[in-house]
């Protein structure tokens, strides 16, 4: 996905959040603010990629606010959240004796679901006081995007790409249904820790490990996946996958600048640049497969 | 009022509203963003003015899209939308037979409620089509900050800075008021077009004339009143006043940086910065007296 005008606002939106999470240091805060205005001149051209800028951008704001994790907290808090719903989520799955497809179809919903775990998007919170409520009413409204029965035929050799903690306890329905369906999983997470997104800290803590094949990292710290710094194996695996699930708009915002797939899309479109570019709607609860 | 951080994207969002009103040109609307975040940095240096960096940035962007009155049909679509609300307006106001003091604390009300009026503050959208409802709520619940008491003993020689086009029409029952207090008033109004705000284009339209005693401008486009490029005689007017009302949160970030008084700041809270620096809460009606 390019970089549009709308994310400029955004991006600096979020630099504000992570820096105010991080410190109370106004001068700090507005050198944060007004140097990754300069990096984002520097980066952002017609015709850019989104995942550039963003991710030279959080690397300056991390750099000058010096702490390399700044939503630490939020992501403790993010799983645990994630573990109050998770058995609620789970009677709802597998509630009347589902096939395994219908199933399958109900664990991606509660993966889409997770995908509303985000601290610092622009206009867009769902704190943690409120997120069973809205887990239970988006789960009655379904998907606005449901090619679950198409991707239910892809199972063999999925390679996941993980976005939030918390959403990633929700991920592990799918883990389980792909497992029961005689799949392989390669779970990816980030090389370093980025925003609140899964790394293999949050692997190991949630143990991660015991319900994939094996676990793969992005091998840095950028915005979804920065190809020209993943390792080998994780270009391979891509290579070789029968089909790659992605989580998340970060993840889009990157993954769809590279000729790959089949790639299905699980995602929330919380803002109008990611849901323009995917052809849909904003406030979509999204799973859509890309050939 | 000083600059903020959080200035800093919503400022950026108005530029690429006002960008998009006026042209779908790509490149334009890439240039306007880009170049005014150039400017942003220009201008932007701790403890500056927050209407120094705002006045510069929206010049900029008016420049490159070529472009000197971008809200030209929103300003027509708030006088339309304010002239029908304002026959229920009036009654409420002088219902059950007030005294002058009540009806002017019922005015000021609907005056600050007028402030609703704005075009791509954001996260702050109040459009057309609910203006009726709002107004009718908000004038039910009443103003979070009242000072209306004391500003009623000091309406002999009223300077009175106004904002929006739209919000002007529901003015005009304080103007009444005023007159029926036998109190003169000076209406200032932009000296060129900048944003929807008022200037003397509209106060001809709407014939705003013959409800006051003299109408003055700020003598530019300026976000505000920059005093350094105001008339004389508007200097002098606001050095005579026995009270300044200043309508909105542009005209509060410009007048609370020189020191004068007394006056009275009319506005919605619309924002956490503003909000913060009055001491109150964003989503507030504010009446608030400063000396």
């Amino acid at each position: 996905m390019k970089m549009d005008p709308r994310c400029t606002y955004c991006l600096l939106s979020r630099v504000h959040y992570e820096a105010e999470l991080a410190t109370d240091d106004k001068d700090k805060i507005y050198r944060a603010i007004t140097e990754c205005m300069d990096v984002m001149r520097n980066t952002y051209k017609p015709g850019v990629a989104a995942g550039v800028v963003s991710t030279a951008v959080h690397r300056k704001a991390y750099e000058i606010i010096e702490n390399n994790d700044p939503y630490y907290n939020l992501k403790e808090l993010s799983n645990s959240t994630a573990q109050k719903v998770y058995p609620a989520a789970k009677d709802l799955i597998y509630q009347n004796e589902p096939s395994l497809k219908e199933a399958f179809r109900r664990a991606i919903l509660a993966a889409v679901i997770g995908n509303y775990f985000d601290f610092g998007v622009m206009g867009f919170d769902v704190g943690e006081d409120v997120f069973d409520e809205t887990f239970m009413n988006v789960f009655y409204k379904g998907l606005d995007v449901d090619d679950t029965s198409e991707m239910f035929k892809m199972l063999d050799n999925v390679v996941y790409v993980a976005d939030n903690c918390g959403e990633i306890i929700l991920d592990t329905f799918v883990f389980d249904l792909i497992k029961k369906t005689g799949g392989n999983i390669t779970l990816v997470v980030r090389g370093e820790p980025i925003l609140t997104d899964v790394t293999m800290a949050d692997v190991r803590q949630l143990n991660l490990e015991d319900k994939v094949d094996r676990v793969l990292t992005t091998g840095c710290n950028a915005i979804g996946v920065a190809f020209d710094e993943a390792p080998q194996e994780l270009l391979e695996a891509f290579d070789k996958a029968s089909l790659i699930i992605s989580k998340g708009m970060a993840n889009y915002e990157t993954l769809s600048e590279r000729k790959m797939g089949p790639i299905a899309y699980l995602l929330q479109t919380k803002c109008e640049s990611v849901a323009q570019d995917m052809g849909l709607e904003k406030g979509y609860s999204v799973a859509k497969l890309m050939r």
